[in-house]
């Protein structure tokens, strides 16, 4: 089952994706929900991010490629991260499929994609131990961890280059079915390839990060935990087109602008 | 006027506090509104956060007796933040006027309190002037940043040393005349003042964060903006009650438990 999010004029609805149409839900994953029997071409419905989370969790660095070149690029030695410690991005930079990442007018050359599996939360949930997490998980979605390099090593926390408008991608829907052992990430800038690796090489795996979290944690309906990417990203520049791709998933697409164009 | 959230029964309403009586509001703060013509006593409705942040900002260190009383407790040398970098709290952890916080099992003796001002956004805004960021504010409640410091020196994020479920106490209202010039805040633990300084004593005033914030961020109704604490934080204990008075506002009381208890 794929869940979607979409307006059509004013009205905001879940929906369920269906070949190349989507059936308009009344309610929400989350919830009671029932189709209201209206069906409408995908390729007409203006997709949003597919839940707004009420917390938004990140791993941050949680691939040892990732890690390795990272400190290579930094002159730094390469050091994992010693526990799964979640870190946190904002709901004002979610934007959705289709809509252009803006870059702001003083931001470095260096903004870079991360192609990211994203967990989306069914239910409440504390205390859960590793067996237990999928029985917590509504599905997938795809996230694009867009980040300002510069403002990433020079400002005292994430802010503006983690969580500028428009710096969290997510989309174009989640999927209830797909299988993270059986996911291939791949990331194309201009539709060349620029990334291509095993989603579920992570070092901290999805069934360790929850149930380390929710020891301390209630996760919520509708929380995302977003689980970090691989490789050594590339810049990005406006006029170019940035896809991540999870298989079994679908395609998270969106255009790159300057502020102000 | 200051509102309040509360529970009456299993409904969630806004209200107006009024002397010893809440008069109950349909719609919220944010939008379209009306009073029911309820009148409830105070006493006898469970308040809650008065709002559930879209994003919950933060401003961390903000206070220059702070940072040098870190300072010397660290054996480091004192440094103020360079520039008004914004931080993160997760929603998990707020709690309202009157709840307990809840020490987890494994955390160390040092669990402390933090009394902060809190600033509440009441419309969408984006690159404010400094002289403009008044008018998107819609008042101002209390927050306790409780936080555990050996989580806080040793992991990798703030995740469970400042967002432990319970460690985000906020309220008892939102108050929409109180003047930040003329605020003092005062903890008192165990009815024992412990801090007292000047509210507005900050390193990087709103006017400043809340423009520099919003060149890159969309704020949003019901943002709220935590404004740092003052002073070297003493440690809690379960059994102890600590409240956080802010003059023009009101008082924050919130009882600390041991996890299991």
């Amino acid at each position: 089952m794929r869940w979607c999010r979409f307006r059509v004029g004013e009205k905001v609805s879940y929906g369920l994706v269906e070949g190349d149409e989507v059936a308009q839900v009344m309610g929400t994953p989350f919830g009671r929900h029932r189709r209201t029997g209206t069906r409408l071409p995908l390729s007409e419905v203006k997709l949003l991010v597919p839940c707004v989370p009420p917390t938004f969790y990140a791993a941050g660095v949680n691939y040892m490629d990732h890690v390795t070149g990272t400190a290579a690029l930094l002159g730094r030695s390469a050091e994992p991260p010693a526990k799964p410690d979640i870190g946190y991005r904002a709901n004002n930079a979610l934007t959705g499929h289709g809509d252009p990442i803006v870059i702001p007018g003083d931001a470095t050359q260096d903004v870079q994609y991360e192609g990211e599996l994203v967990v989306v939360i069914s239910k409440q949930a504390k205390d859960l131990r590793e067996d237990q997490v999928w029985d917590y998980i509504l599905g997938y979605t795809i996230g694009n961890d867009v980040s300002e390099r510069t403002w990433q090593h020079g400002d005292r926390t994430l802010w503006r280059a983690k969580n500028a408008d428009t710096f969290k991608p997510m989309g174009p829907w989640i999927d209830t079915e797909a299988d993270p052992a059986e996911m291939r990430t791949t990331v194309r800038l201009n539709h060349r390839v620029v990334a291509d690796f095993a989603t579920n090489n992570m070092i901290y795996g999805i069934a360790t990060y929850l149930s380390v979290m929710t020891k301390y944690i209630t996760l919520y309906p509708g929380d995302v935990v977003w689980m970090g990417t691989d490789g050594i990203p590339q810049n990005m520049k406006p006029g170019d087109v940035v896809e991540v791709e999870i298989s079994g998933i679908g395609t998270l697409q969106n255009p790159v602008l300057a502020e102000g164009t």
